[in-house]
């Protein structure tokens, strides 16, 4: 796991416990059913629409999205001008045995080898891009629906709090402690949303345009490698999709 | 219908009411009037913008979306190859007794036999995929909006119970359980949506993208069949749909 | 107007002025400047984005939508194939004193019989039913405006309200009556745009919808009336655009 | 300024003026730092993200489209008959000294004069009303803006007072009044958001959907003109951008 | 950075801090536990979504937005005209020393010196803007996220301080200054979102919108350079994308 992203959790949820801490003990902070109702309230309503397959399945794609190096746009550019080269010198079936790392780059390359036509290979590389896309939007819409589940459950709780205090309101002593308890479970529902859910659906969905902008440089570069274009119009073509900086600096403004 | 939704639905309401009963009796979170108000008031609001005939409809389509067992993409480009080899085989005509499982498919084909041309026969089958999106779009559209006036009719429950209340200010000791009452069409509002309503719009929702899905796999290969397209670019272009897992993993990141 | 508009209405009032009236007299529910400045507030912002006349003209046009009969997309289907029919034996001429009922299946045929080309009649219909969105849309604006301004005014009110009796605090027994008092406006408010306005805007959505569906129907029929093509292949065109029920059946899952 | 719009502003503020009047005297509901803290914050909000020149600019493009005249939709249809039944009798040149009120069809028509291709007119009246949507959009968006802080800047103003109230809870007799000073300012913020800016942001929306009609109106023509379709041909594609009362009543229903 | 976002911030936070001093020190308005949950909290959740590089990067390409000087639409479209009346007489290689400030007309004209085809150009340009415009929506997310974020964890300190001070309400005359504390995060939230977040990163956005109009008038530009078009057709196309004051006045009314 990105290691910015567990740093982010960590302080976050301790600063949180931190402040907590700060005005007495953590323990007054801590309610069994509370926890119940919120973390098990959002589960069930997780259930509802996803079967724990799906659960599972899109929480791997999301835990892979993380974990895998993948080569930077740089190194796909290189691989693409070496295979192109090869392709022009020695024909496309010479690249039958090379290794590539980049995945995308693979299968276009071993569909050409294959004798595809380039038209059915971008298309079937674009068709899996598409699948993949949305394969990733089903992580990031179980975290979004976490996100805003987990608040309305706290909402559920503390109003099931406020009743069960407003019944019975005759030692008003009682009334600051019961009300407490019922705040812990819009806390903990936001807390849940505010600094895990959401972020991390936020992470996926940045992870997930990286993807598929490595992806489309690769089907770029599959079509060049088809196409037999020279390296410089292979180069030029490539590096558009770069961040200036890149770009060894060719012109100096933010572009 | 799906056990994890049936569990999701049955195991969210036990632990609100089982957090409802560890503060004292249920009944004093059962008020008659309040749920009239809130689940009398949503049907309502849906009557307005939907006929009865329409709902029931939508239901039912919805129904059959949870009911109804589809091939998986695996069985689908099993049996497209299967009729591919055949027609390639035998002429087109020779697929008219097939019986084929996935009506979409079926369709395709027997428009085919028929003697459409592939343009033809291509837009008729998109048209029924577009038809079939809108008319289950319509089933979460219901949810939807049930999901968002289940909460508003509850404000407005508890505006009236607050009302009420404040208007007969004299006994201090009923302002407690007065306000309990009025609180609980919040609460009724809040459970009705965020635990049943919001959910199963999100699982129609879900089982349309993979139904859609499948018929789009069941297009592009009625068109490969009708092309006449040999199985490895039948292969190729069909398995770009399905998730990396079910390609008998040929490349091993999370493509 | 339709049946269950009417019904939703009153019973969605109805259920509300009960639930008001079991508490005392409905009479502590009425309140005139809370009304003037709910409603009256809410008419003056949308006399600031629309003149009188397009409000008027928005009305009309969402009336109509309400009343009008429109013919079923099987007698649509039916009516194109018998004038295919005749266009086929006798010529398009021939259709010039046909009397057609859909609006746009005429309009189309006449700009046949009138001789203008087949992509300049398309261009021509496809205009109309996107000038005819665009009026039903402002129909729709309108009520979700209100929608969204009727409990904004409401809060107005309620603060006005909330102010003038902070002002003078002095009376404590005289805090619950006019604290009623202001938070009936927020009730107001919510009832004008969750029981009448949102509910509406949603039916003159669906209308819409259903109304576009029909014209579609019409246009590709036109088209095909146009083209000559034979009576099977206009049928599996058109019934594309209808839901399986209304099919006979052919296939029996929902799709 | 649209007349409805300037009653609309009136009546709003005066129906509020006047149930804040109904209380006692309207100088409570004046308070110069909370008016300073909403007004103001909004104010610098907006120059953050525009500059000055900009929020000018924009202001005076929408203070045009609330006065300069339009022609209506029939009347740009005549023109466009009589140019396009000059053109064909005396030739395109003959309409250089054409008097032409729509600023679109004028720039279209001189173009033509100037012997640019019909591609190349298109392209370039399409390019110039793309950028005269996004003109307006800014002054849209400048008002949406304000209708989005000024609630936000009322809250802030609120959460001040409030901390100032309760860090001095000595004196309870005083706390209502500084209260109701707090509340003030959400009251402000909710009066300039609801009842001024987002109505004028939606009256804006409008007025640039009226004049991209218009101008689509208008290049259509111009297209029509250059190519010398005959007037009957014109009038059918021209009128399909008018509502049907605009036509002659040729057919009885919505349409 | 623009002079009116400097005193659009500093002009806000005066406000909103005289507003504070008004009732007594600003000292009681000042809470480091607070600060730092909101703070702190805040940049914790957004370490979880983007890495410390991605951060700084999209500053630094925010901040060189503010910066970098442009040049304005008469210009380019001058230099333009100018560069293509030399291509015309000279060739296009005559293009090769000349000294570009856009970098995107630099870029294009360096390309057709290189000899690519002039679809090729249009790609790689378009290729680059796109993906300008996600690197710059990279930096408006990141200041959005914050915007959203900062309230909830106002929301968050809050909640804790409610429930601190509830767990022990024994001292009545406790209760206000805690309250106090408790309601300072949430407005530390609103201050750091609504005026500073969400302005900036609206600022943020229409500098990208700006900077991709200058962009796409220079890809027109290399395209019309390329295919050697004349100098009126050229200045008609290019002053299509300018706002109508920008054009001499041609025609009077607001287009």
């Amino acid at each position: 796991m990105d290691i910015a992203t567990l740093i982010g959790i960590i302080g976050g949820l301790g600063l949180i416990l931190a402040s907590m801490a700060s005005g007495g003990s953590l323990a007054s902070f801590f309610n069994v059913p509370g926890l119940m109702i919120v973390v098990g309230g959002t589960c069930a309503a997780v259930l509802i629409n996803e079967s724990l397959q799906q659960v599972l399945g899109a929480l791997k794609v999301g835990m892979q999205a993380f974990l895998v190096r993948r080569m930077s746009g740089e190194e796909t550019i290189q691989k693409v001008l070496e295979l192109a080269g090869k392709a022009r010198k020695e024909g496309l079936v010479s690249l039958e045995n090379e290794k590539i790392d980049d995945a995308c780059l693979a299968h276009g390359v071993q569909l050409g080898v294959d004798g595809l036509s380039p038209d059915t290979i971008e298309a079937i590389l674009r068709a899996e891009l598409s699948a993949l896309k949305q394969r990733h939007q089903r992580g990031q819409t179980i975290f979004r629906f976490m996100g805003s589940t987990a608040p309305a459950m706290g909402m559920v709780g503390t109003l099931v709090g406020l009743v069960q205090m407003l019944k019975e309101l005759d030692d008003p002593s009682a009334i600051g402690p019961a009300m407490a308890i019922a705040l812990l479970t819009t806390l903990y529902g936001a807390v849940i949303a505010f600094v895990i859910c959401n972020p991390i659906a936020s992470k996926l969905e940045h992870r997930t345009a990286e993807e598929v902008a490595q992806k489309q440089l690769a089907i770029v570069g599959v079509e060049s490698i088809l196409k037999g274009e020279n390296s410089m119009v292979i180069q030029s073509k490539l590096e558009a999709f770069l961040a200036p900086k890149a770009k060894k600096g060719r012109d100096g403004s933010d572009q």
